[in-house]
């Protein structure tokens, strides 16, 4: 008798991600078939970033009982946010959860929340900065994360929230950071599956007060927001904006491209941007264009919104003689005849 | 004293579309700077689609102010959908108060809705068809329709549903129809401002026991669903919608520039898709050009989905033998040696 088809799942997503590591690992060695084996690289390690809630525990255990069978080895570390009092001891617990699932090594990191961005982004870039840290001190290859498909359906409704875009549609990514450092093997599982997981396998999870406090956003969206979006629009809605997600990434993705490769065609000799040569692309493809021009002339990216570049964008193609136009971080935008300065003023 | 914001604000808006028409209108005969003015073109007759609902009526009452200003003729159109009994006797309650508004001509259109697509799909289908014949017996330049930013907002939550991409996050265009004969002049103002403008001008408005009715989709979503995100995700929500629609819009229609483009470029000189040149194509313009191929080779594109395209471009990206794909339509993609073959099998 197989497993139960929870954990089957889970172990199944977590399987994939490391065979796609593997692949990877090993890639430059396959190159050099007659080298002898002691010239292979050590197997690589795998951490798991652990909260001890459901979703990171059911990734903790399918990494535990796959890696040995495809020599890899794996650990794990859990972020003490010092949040809430008692976290140290949540995180000592966390830690030896993962020890009695045969990782090795685990770490209990601490780290300090600061505000900036609020709340949540906060959270998020200290407990970035300290998987980084972990990943390097320890010399991991990767980092599973256990971000379902759950969680990217709202991170896709908090960024339809901005109205900025498609890239901001785009939700989290299966592979990211620093090269390719970050993965998320339980994107296209649902939540539900990882609890069931836990719960068929008699693992203890930990419920983070802070998802259900309505004080946060992402917490509003889970328990209201979402659900009434599905009773309006019936069950597939969270699979419905997962697959937004992807279908916008890749669209985003070749924008960017076309954007990045037509930035070098539309500005003269001295490098300034041509109004006639913009105004000749498609406006998605010069929207991107003044966007990185804004950013290179020092505009703050997170600052920088659609109505912004909207703006810039009617200097080309609702040319009345108006004024400089100002963005953030101080960078102005100025049609002079027929070209466009974006500067730091 | 000027008008109550609400009704500067219709007005405005229609102003808007009215000015971009005459500038169409006109565009051949400004060519011709010394023609006689008797060789001018008539004035343009442009309908207003008006279901006696606040936003179609606020419509009507700002084209009925709007146009004798700028030289254009206005009239109007009610469709009579026989869904509810007395539907014949508010048609021509409609017609007799756009007739009081100045409207001439006026129209109303008994049509017969029929079923394909479900009862919101037929009726629009059966609407807009009517709205054609309409404007073709007139000759009317086009035809203006109510729908408001909320509307847009509710078109996007419903193509994100579909989970099928950008296209159907775009919600509905400015500009549409054959000509570019539909416009919409409220697609950025809130339905709050139009009724508000229909009550300060007491104008009697008639609201559509549909738009209420829990068995449409988009009732739940107007009346459950949105106002439960914008609990979540605070006011700007309808807002970040409609923006989302517009560059959404702009990015599907780059991305589809780029894809009919490039795809003259995979074919070998039979015409059939080389797999080597689709592959080195970004993932965001290959998924376009197979689905081009599928629709053209007979799939009904309303039956085709993202998930029948993932598993044509697998062939691509993952071959590892696979069979034929079956698609809608009784189309087949196959894999033959290098070459992708899709034909209605």
């Amino acid at each position: 008798m197989g497993p139960h088809p929870a954990v089957a799942a889970i172990r199944l997503a977590v399987r994939r991600v490391l065979h796609d590591l593997l692949t990877e690992h090993h890639g430059t060695t396959a190159a050099l078939p007659h080298a002898p084996s002691h010239e292979l690289p050590p197997p690589p390690l795998v951490l798991v970033a652990c909260s001890g809630g459901a979703d990171s525990m059911a990734l903790a255990s399918a990494l535990a009982f796959e890696s040995p069978k495809l020599g890899v080895r794996a650990g794990g570390v859990t972020v003490d946010h010092g949040l809430q009092p008692g976290s140290d001891a949540r995180a000592a617990e966390v830690v030896q959860r993962l020890r009695e699932l045969g990782l090795d090594p685990v770490d209990s990191v601490a780290v300090t929340v600061g505000r900036a961005g609020g709340p949540e982004a906060a959270a998020r870039d200290a407990r970035y900065a300290a998987l980084d840290t972990a990943a390097e001190r320890h010399g991991a290859t990767a980092v599973l994360l256990g971000h379902t498909r759950d969680d990217q359906a709202e991170t896709v409704l908090l960024g339809l929230a901005r109205g900025s875009g498609i890239r901001s549609l785009s939700g989290m990514a299966a592979v990211s950071g620093a090269g390719g450092r970050y993965r998320r093997p339980f994107l296209e599982l649902d939540r539900q599956t990882a609890r069931k997981a836990c719960m068929v396998q008699s693992l203890p999870v930990w419920d983070d007060p802070h998802n259900a406090d309505p004080a946060y956003t992402r917490s509003r969206l889970r328990h209201e927001g979402l659900p009434a979006l599905e009773k309006a629009l019936g069950k597939g809605v969270v699979e419905a904006l997962a697959r937004t997600a992807r279908l916008s990434r890749d669209d985003a993705d070749a924008l960017d491209g076309w954007a990045g490769r037509a930035e070098a065609t539309v500005r003269d000799a001295t490098g300034v941007l041509e109004c006639a040569k913009l105004y000749a692309l498609p406006p998605a493809v010069r929207r991107r264009i003044l966007r990185r021009a804004a950013i290179a002339a020092g505009a703050p990216a997170g600052s920088l919104f659609a109505r912004h570049i909207e703006e810039v964008d009617r200097l080309i193609t609702g040319w009345r003689g108006q004024g400089a136009i100002n963005l953030p971080g101080k960078v102005v935008a100025q049609r002079q005849g027929g070209r466009l300065v974006i500067r730091q003023g």
